[in-house]
C-alpha cells in the first residue's frame, strides 16, 4: 500500500528533496531541510496521490484521517503542545504545494486549531490576549474564505469601525481619509484586544448568518475541512488557467503540508523575512533579503508595511544583522549550508519566534537573465556545479536581457495594451503614424515609435528610423515582426486592442476595468510619447520610462565560450546587408544562412529601377533595367563576402511576388511614369495585372525565373562578379546559391543551367575558378516529399520553415491573428506554430526531407533559415534530427548558440540514459 | 546484331502489327496487311533504333546504306522497275512513322528517285509528260523543303505566272482575283506540261542559288539524304511540342518507311482516297470515305479539291462505288478482312493506279466519343471483342460528347453559313483568328471559337483552348476535323461561304436572298460572339444561343451497365441543391460526396441574412441572423435528402472566409445598412476588418467554428431537423457531417461536441433516433500527416484535393495562370495539377493519410471530393490506393463510372500479369 503521510522535523524525516512529485516542492524541501538539521517546525505532508483520490471521491479517502491523527501526535511530541488542548495549544498551518511552483494560485490556512476556549488558553500561554485574538480573527476570516467559500470583504469590514475609532482617538480627520488610506494609517496591529475580541464574535455571527451553521468548534473538524479545501483548490479557476499557460499537467495534483505554527508576531523578539542567497536581479554573490520585526510572513509579502533590508549593507541600523546579530549569524550559516547543499541560488522564508530562527520554506530562486548568467558561471567557477550544469541553468531566451536595453524593473508602469513580443528589448519614443513622419522626427534627433496597423516593404525606411515598432495586426512572423527582428528593433505586433486611425492620426485604446468591463478610453496623438517593452509579452506603456542599457558581461562571454565547445549545431545568421553580416559575426555567427536579395531592392535609390524592371513588357526593356540594378547587387554581395570572409554565405535568389515592389500611391506612380515614359493609367493597368488573390501561393520564387530567366541571370552575375572581386582582394568566399519555392527537380535543373552558364562566363572573363554550391529552400510540402529528386541536383537544403508552416497548416501568418488567439485559448494548439516549430506536422515533413535527401546524397548539407532558427525549442528539434546548422537574425545568434549547446547536452543525457538502461 | 531493315510486300514480310515500337505504326501495319495478302506496294522500314543512332551520330550508322540497297533490290524485283533507271524508273516515298500516331508532325517525301533523265523516262513510261513533270516539280519542292531546309513559298510562287496566263486565256479578270482565289480557280492540274518543265528548271536554279550547290542528281544520294531528314524531323519543334502535349517519350524515335510509289494521278483510271470502316462520327456500321479521281493522296487531305463520297449512299453517281464498281468491291472485301483481323474500326488510305487497288496505310481510326461507345458496344455484340475490351475502348472523357448540351431546338437562329459537321456538340464563344489570341481569351475565362481558313499542327494549342473550331476549307478528314473529333470539340469545317481575312481580323459572309441572289453582307470582328452547332450539318450562327442537355443512346446505357458490373469504386456527386442531386442520381451517382452548404447562401433572398450574421459583433445578434437562415438551410437539406433517399449525403459545414459574402458595391452596402441599422462607414469598416492577405490560408473552415461556434450549431440543427422531417416522410437518410480544414484532432473534438449536442436535442424533441456519421475533409498537408489522430474521432475522410493541391504545391489556383503555362511549355510539369492529381506529391500525402487513418480505424470510409474526382487518370490512382468512392460534378458521374471500370480492369490485368509471372 502506498504511503500517504510523510513526517518531517523532530526525529523523523520520511521525505527528501527528490520527492517533489509526491510531496510537492514545499513538502519535499521542508523534509530536506529537516534532514540537514536545520530548524524547521515539525509537520507532515499528505501526498499528491491523496489529492487526486480526494478529488475523485469528493472526500478524503478512508483511513487518511487516522494517519493524520497519528502524524499530529508526532508534532505534538516534538512541540510539547497538543492540538485542541486549551492549556498548551498547538496551532498548525495547512498549505498546498505542487510539484512545480504555482505561486499564489492555491489556498493556505494559518493558525488552524482555535476556538473560544483555545484562544483563551493561547492568550494565557503567550501572555498576550491581543496576539491570541488577532490570530483567531485571522483564522476565522481565512477559513471562512477558503473552506466555507464566503467572500473576504465582509470580514475585512469588521475592522473598519474600530480602525475609525482609533483614528479619531489619534485626532486624524476622517473626512480626508478614504478606506485605503485609513488602513495604511491604522494597521491591524494598532487595534486593541477588546476590539479584536468583538471582531471574533462578529465573524462567527457572520458565518452563522451566511451558512446557516455555526463555525466548526472542533479543531479536528477544522483540519479535515481545511485539508479537503486545499486539495480542492488544485482545481480553482486561477490554478487551472495558470497550469494551462505553463503547460502543467492537470493530473499532477497538489500535496498538502500541515505544520506547527511559529509566530513572528509573538513579541518584539520575533520577526519574519524572505531572502535570496544571491542577488536575483544582478546575480551578485551577496545575501539579499527583507524582514519585518514582530510580523507574520504574509505582512512582508502583502506589502502593507515596508520591509527592511536583512543585511547591514541593505538595511543599515534597521537590518536584521544590526538588530539580531546572533540570529543573523544563524541565518547566514543556514543559507550557506543550504546553497552548498542545493548547489543553486535559493529563495528562503524564515520566522524568528522569541529569538529562535525557524526555516519555513526554501526553493530554487527565480532570477533575471542577467543573474542566470552570472550565477551559473560563478557557481561553476566556485566548483559548485559543472560547466554543463551552468549552461543548462541559463534559459537561452533570457540572454535577450543582456543584448537589448530593458525597462527598469522598479519604474511604475501604466499598461495600455499587450501584443505579441515580436522584436526584442524596450524603447520609448514619440508616436509617428507613417514612415515619412518617423523619418522626419528621427531626423530631428527624436526617438520615434512607428505605429501602423501593419507594415509593408514601403515602410522599411520608417522602421529603420524608428526606435520601436507597434502594429495592431499580424503575428510573430508578420512583416513588422520579421523585419524588426532582423533590425534588432523592439517591436510589439498584433496589438489588437489598439484602434489606429490614420485619418485623425490617433491611437486609442479602451482599458478594461477590474471586473473585465470596458473602462477608461485613452486617445494618443502623433507626437505623444509611449514606451514599448518586450518581455514575456509585448507591452505598450504610457509615457517615457527609464531603461537599463544592454550590456554583456565577462560571465556572458565565458558562458558563450563554453556553449561553443559543447554544441555541434552550427549557427548562422540571416543577413541581407554588410552591416548586418558584420553584426552577426560579432555575435558569433558562423556564416550567412539566408541573404534575401530582395531586401536590397527596397532602398529609394533602387526601388525605381526595380519598378522599371517589373513594368517592362519586353525582354530587352527588362534586361536594361536589370543591368542598372546589377552594380548595386554586386556591391551588396561584395560587402557581405567581406564581412563573412572564410565563412559560407547562402544567397537566395529573388523570392517575393513582383507586385510587392510596385507603387502604392499617386506620387510613386507619377515618378515611375516620368522614369519609364509610360502613362500613369498604363502603369496602373500593368500594376493591377499583377494583383494576386493569394500572393503567398502565387507568382514568386523560382516561378519568377521560369517566366523571367533574365532576373536570376543578373543575380547570378552579381554574385559571381562580387565573388571574383573578393577573391582578388585575397579573401576566401564560399557562396551558396539557393533557389526558393521549388517543387521538383525540373525547376532546379532549369535554374542550374542559368547559374552554371553565368559562372562559367564570369570565371573565364576573370580568369579565376569560381567554386560555389547550389541548393534549394524546402518551403513547400511537395518539396519536402520530393526531397530525394531535389537532392539529385541540390547540394544543400535550407528549410524555410515560415512558408513551410504556412502551407503545411494552411495558415496565413498575416491573417491568423483573427483566430489563432481563440485556438490557443481553447487549447486547440499547444504553441504558436510561427514561434515554435510544429514538430508533429511541419517537423515530420522536415524529417522526411532529411531522410530522403540523405538517401540520395549522403553528404547533403542541411539547415534551417526560418524564424524558428532562433527559437530554442525548435533548435532542440533541429539538433535531434541532425541538421548541420540553424540560421537566425543576428541578435538571436547568441540565443541560438546557447540553445544548440542545450540540445547537445540533452541529447548526451538521453544517450547516457539509454546506455544505462542497457 | 539487331536487324535494321524490315521488308514488306511481295514475297517477304519481316514485320507484323505487333512490332510498332520497332517499325512505327505505319511500317508495322503495312507489313501486317502484306501478310494478310492485301495488295501493298512493296517497301521496307528502317527501325526506330536506326533513328536514335542516326540522331546520336549525326549521320546514318555504318552499314545501313548497304542494307538499304539490298532492300531496294527487293522492291525492284517485285515491281519490275529499277531505282535510278531511266527506262523503267522506280520512284519511292520516304515517310516517317512513330510508335504512336503523330499526324502531320514529321516529314514525308514523295516521288523520290527523279532527275532530268529519269523524268524523261517516266514521261515515256507513263505516256504522260505532264504527269512526269508535275511529279518531278513536286519532288523538287518537297525535297528542298524537307532535306535542304529551304522555304516552301518561293517554289509555290514559280507557279503563279503560268497560273495567271492560264487564267487570262480563260478570260478571267485578274484584277478581281487575289493569289488565293487564283489558286482555287486554276488548280495545278490545269497547268500545261511545258510550264511544268519550266518550273522544274527554275526550281533547280533556285536550289543552286540558295544553297550554292546543284540539286542532287543521283537518286541514291537523294534517298540517303531523305532518310536522314525523316529521322531528323523527329526532333523538329512541332514534333517536340506534340510529344510534350501527348506525353510521348523523346527516346522512342521514328521509323522510316521507303515504299514504291503508286500514282492515283496517273490517269483517269487512277484515284486516291481515305475511308473509315465505320462512321467515325456516329459509329454507325457503314463504310464511310472520300475519294478523288486522278489525284494524289495529299490532295484529299489538304482540302484544296473537295473530295467525293466513296459509297453511293454518300457520293451518289460520283461515288467510287458508282464509278469503279469492281475496284469498290475489292475495297469492300479488303476493309472487311482488315476489320475482322484487327477487331477494330480502321482508318485506311488507298490508291488506285490504272484500275488496280493498293492499300497505303491502315490504322485504328480516330472517332468521336459517340462513335467509340456505339462501335465498342456493337463489336461486343457482334462477338468481335469482349465486354471488357469494349469498356476499355471508350475513353471516359469522350462520354462528354453524349453528355454535352446541344442547341435548344426552339431558340431562333440566325444562320450565317453551313459547313461540314466535323466535331460534335454545340459551342458559343468569342471569335479568335489565331491560336495565340484563342489562348489569351481562354486564359481570361472567355469561351472562344477559333476561326481559321484551315488548321495545321501549329494551331493545336489554340484548338485546345477553344470551345469550338470553324474552318472555311477542308473536308471531314481535314486536319481540323480529325483533331476536333479527337479532342471532342465542336467543329464546323470547310464552311466555304465564309471569307476570313487575317489582316483585318474579320469574318464576312454574304447571305443569300430568298431568290438565291446575294443579299446582306455581315462582317464580324475578333471578339464578336458566334455559335457553332453540329447536327446533320455544321451550322454557324450569329450570337450566343441557349443550349439543352445532352442525350444518351441505348449503347451508352448498355456500356454503363457493363461498367457498373466491373467497377468496385463507388461514384458520388458534388451537389449543393436538390436539382443537382436529382440530376446526379439520374447520371448514376451513388450518393452526395460533397454538399457545400455555403452555396446555399449566395441566393439573393439569403445573402442579406448571411451578411447580417457576418457584420454582427455580438453573439445574440449573430444568433438572431442565424435563426433566420435556419429554415432555408433545413429546406435545402430536406430536398437533397429526398433526392438521395437511401444513399449517403456528405454535408460540409461552412467553409469559405466570411468576407466572400460581404457587399462589394455601394448599393449592396446601402441595402445592408437599412437592414442592420448600421451606418455605411461602419459597415465598410467591419467589412474591411475582414480583409485577408491570403484568404485561401485564412479564417475559414473549422476556424470559423472555433471563433463562432453558433454557425456550425445552426447548420447541425438544420441537418438534423431536415433528417427528422425526411424520416417522418418514410425516407431513409444517411447524413455524413464533414468538418473542413481541420489540422488536428482537437478541432474535430471541439466540433463534435457541438454536433452531438444538437443531434441529441433534436432527437429528443422529435422522439426519433438520428444516426449520422462524423468525419473530416483532408485538405491540408498537416491533416494528411496527422490522419492517425484525426481517425480517432473521424469516421470518414474525404480528400479535398483542390485545396490539398494548392497547399502542397504552394500554388494558388487563381493566380497560377501567370506561370503554369510557362511551366508546361518548359516541360517542368507533366500535367496541370489542378486537372490531374499530382500523384508524386499530393498523391503521396493521400496515400500516407489512408495508411494512417486505416491503422487507427480499419473501417474508416475514404473518398475524394476535389475536381480530380472526375478525372480519369486521377480516378485510376484512387482505385489503386483503395479509396471507397470518388465524388465529382453531376455531369462527370458517367465519366467517373467508366473510369472506375477501367481502373478495375487495369488492376485485374496487372494482378493477372503478376500471377503469370509467378
Amino acid at each position: 500500500m502506498a504511503k500517504h503521510c510523510y513526517l518531517f522535523g523532530g526525529d523523523r524525516n520520511d521525505g527528501d528533496a527528490s520527492m517533489k512529485p509526491l510531496l510537492g516542492g514545499k513538502g519535499a524541501n521542508l523534509a530536506e531541510m529537516a534532514r540537514l538539521g536545520i530548524p524547521v517546525p515539525p509537520g507532515f505532508t499528505l501526498t499528491t496521490g491523496v489529492c487526486i483520490d480526494t478529488l475523485r471521491l469528493g472526500a478524503l479517502p478512508p483511513g487518511i484521517e487516522t494517519e493524520v491523527h497519528e502524524a499530529l501526535a508526532h508534532i505534538e511530541a516534538h512541540t510539547g503542545r497538543r492540538f485542541g488542548d486549551a492549556e498548551r495549544p498547538l496551532l498548525v498551518s495547512v498549505r498546498s504545494g505542487a510539484r512545480a511552483s504555482m505561486p499564489g494560485m492555491m489556498d493556505t490556512i494559518l493558525n488552524l486549531g482555535l476556538n473560544d476556549a483555545i484562544a483563551e488558553g493561547l492568550a494565557r500561554a503567550s501572555g498576550s490576549g491581543r496576539f491570541a485574538y488577532d490570530a483567531y480573527r485571522r483564522f476565522l476570516a481565512m477559513f471562512s474564505g477558503v473552506v466555507l467559500d464566503l467572500p473576504k470583504e465582509p470580514f475585512d469590514h469588521l475592522l473598519d469601525e474600530p480602525r475609525r475609532r482609533v483614528a479619531e482617538e489619534l485626532g486624524l480627520s476622517l473626512r480626508l481619509l478614504n478606506a485605503e488610506q485609513l488602513k495604511q494609517k491604522i494597521p491591524d496591529a494598532m487595534i486593541p484586544e477588546e476590539d479584536l475580541r468583538a471582531v471574533v464574535q462578529r465573524s462567527k455571527e457572520l458565518v452563522l448568518r451566511e451558512t446557516g451553521k455555526p463555525f466548526p468548534e472542533d479543531p479536528r473538524d477544522q483540519l479535515r475541512a481545511a485539508i479537503q479545501a486545499v486539495f480542492r483548490s488544485w482545481n480553482n479557476d486561477r490554478a487551472r488557467t495558470y497550469r494551462a499557460m505553463n503547460r502543467i499537467p492537470d493530473d499532477w495534483g497538489t500535496a498538502c503540508t500541515v505544520q506547527a505554527m511559529v509566530f513572528g508576531n509573538l513579541s518584539d523578539a520575533s520577526a519574519t523575512g524572505v531572502a535570496f542567497t544571491r542577488d536575483p536581479r544582478s546575480g551578485e554573490r551577496r545575501f539579499f533579503g527583507e524582514w519585518l520585526p514582530n510580523a507574520q510572513g504574509e505582512d512582508v509579502v502583502a506589502g502593507i508595511r515596508t520591509p527592511l533590508g536583512v543585511t547591514r549593507q541593505d538595511g543599515g541600523d534597521e537590518s536584521l544583522e544590526a538588530c539580531f546579530p546572533e540570529v543573523f549569524a544563524d541565518l547566514e550559516r543556514t543559507y550557506k549550508t543550504l546553497e552548498r547543499h542545493y548547489r543553486d541560488m535559493l529563495d528562503i522564508e524564515f520566522t524568528i519566534q522569541d529569538g529562535k530562527l525557524y526555516m519555513l520554506q526554501c526553493r530554487v530562486g527565480g532570477r533575471s537573465g542577467r543573474a542566470q548568467v552570472r550565477i551559473a558561471v560563478e557557481m561553476a567557477r566556485e566548483g559548485l556545479i559543472s560547466r554543463e550544469e551552468a549552461l543548462l541553468r541559463v534559459e537561452p531566451s533570457k540572454l535577450n536581457e543582456l543584448l537589448h536595453p530593458t525597462l527598469d524593473p522598479d519604474a511604475p508602469r501604466k499598461l495600455l495594451a499587450t501584443g505579441l513580443p515580436a522584436g526584442p528589448g524596450a524603447a520609448s519614443g514619440k508616436i509617428a503614424f507613417d514612415a515619412e513622419a518617423a523619418e522626419r522626427l528621427a531626423a530631428r534627433g527624436e526617438s520615434v515609435i512607428l505605429v501602423r496597423r501593419e507594415t509593408s516593404p514601403e515602410d522599411i525606411h520608417g522602421m529603420k528610423a524608428a526606435s520601436g515598432i507597434l502594429t495592431s495586426r499580424g503575428g510573430a512572423t508578420s512583416h513588422a515582426a520579421v523585419v524588426a527582428r532582423i533590425m534588432g528593433k523592439c517591436c510589439v505586433a498584433g496589438c489588437s486592442a489598439l484602434h489606429i486611425d490614420y485619418q485623425t492620426q490617433t491611437l486609442s485604446v479602451t482599458l478594461p476595468r477590474d471586473d473585465g468591463r470596458p473602462g477608461e478610453t485613452i486617445t494618443l496623438h502623433a507626437g505623444d510619447t509611449i514606451t514599448l517593452c518586450v518581455e514575456q509579452t509585448g507591452q505598450v506603456l504610457l509615457g517615457q520610462l527609464p531603461m537599463v542599457p544592454a550590456q554583456t558581461t565577462p560571465e556572458y562571454d565565458e558562458l558563450m565560450r563554453w556553449a561553443d565547445e559543447v554544441r555541434t549545431l552550427r549557427v548562422r545568421a540571416n543577413a541581407d546587408k554588410e552591416i548586418e553580416a558584420r553584426s552577426a559575426r560579432n555575435f558569433g555567427a558562423e556564416g550567412v544562412g539566408l541573404c534575401r536579395t530582395e531586401h536590397m531592392f527596397f532602398e529609394p535609390s533602387r526601388i525605381h529601377l526595380m519598378r522599371r524592371m517589373i513594368v517592362a513588357e519586353t525582354i530587352p526593356e527588362r534586361e536594361d533595367a536589370l543591368a542598372s540594378l546589377l552594380p548595386f547587387q554586386r556591391a551588396d554581395f561584395l560587402g557581405i563576402f567581406r564581412a563573412m570572409a572564410g565563412l559560407p554565405v547562402t544567397i537566395r535568389l529573388l523570392d517575393p511576388p513582383l507586385h510587392e515592389f510596385l507603387p502604392t500611391d499617386a506620387q510613386q506612380f507619377d515618378q515611375l511614369a516620368s522614369l519609364t515614359g509610360l502613362s500613369v493609367p498604363e502603369l496602373r493597368r500593368r500594376a493591377s495585372a499583377r494583383h494576386e488573390a493569394n500572393p503567398m501561393l502565387g507568382h514568386r520564387g523560382v516561378r519568377l525565373a521560369i517566366t523571367y530567366p533574365e532576373i536570376y541571370r543578373m543575380q547570378a552575375r552579381a554574385i559571381f562578379e562580387a565573388a571574383a572581386d573578393a577573391l582578388a582582394e585575397g579573401l576566401q568566399v564560399h557562396p551558396e546559391i539557393m533557389i526558393p519555392l521549388a517543387i521538383g527537380r525540373p525547376e532546379l535543373d532549369h535554374c542550374k543551367q542559368i547559374v552554371d552558364a553565368v559562372a562559367a562566363e564570369v570565371s573565364s572573363t576573370r580568369g579565376l575558378p569560381l567554386p560555389f554550391h547550389y541548393g534549394t529552400m524546402i518551403e513547400l510540402p511537395r518539396a519536402a516529399l520530393r526531397a530525394g529528386e531535389l537532392a539529385g541536383v541540390a547540394e544543400f537544403f535550407s528549410f524555410g520553415t515560415n512558408d513551410l508552416t504556412q502551407t503545411t497548416l494552411g495558415l496565413s501568418r498575416d491573417d491568423s491573428g483573427a483566430f489563432l488567439p481563440a485556438y490557443q485559448e481553447a487549447r486547440l494548439l499547444a504553441t504558436d506554430p510561427f514561434q515554435t516549430l510544429d514538430t508533429e506536422g511541419v517537423g515530420e515533413l522536415i524529417r522526411l526531407a532529411c531522410e530522403r535527401g540523405r538517401a540520395e546524397r549522403p553528404q547533403i548539407k542541411l539547415g534551417i533559415c526560418g524564424e524558428h532558427g532562433g527559437d530554442p525549442a525548435s533548435i532542440e528539434f533541429c539538433h535531434r534530427i541532425g541538421l548541420h546548422y540553424v540560421s537566425c537574425s543576428p541578435l538571436r545568434v547568441p540565443i541560438a548558440r546557447l540553445a544548440a549547446a542545450h540540445a547537445a547536452l540533452q541529447a548526451r543525457r538521453i544517450d547516457a540514459g539509454e546506455h544505462d538502461a542497457r
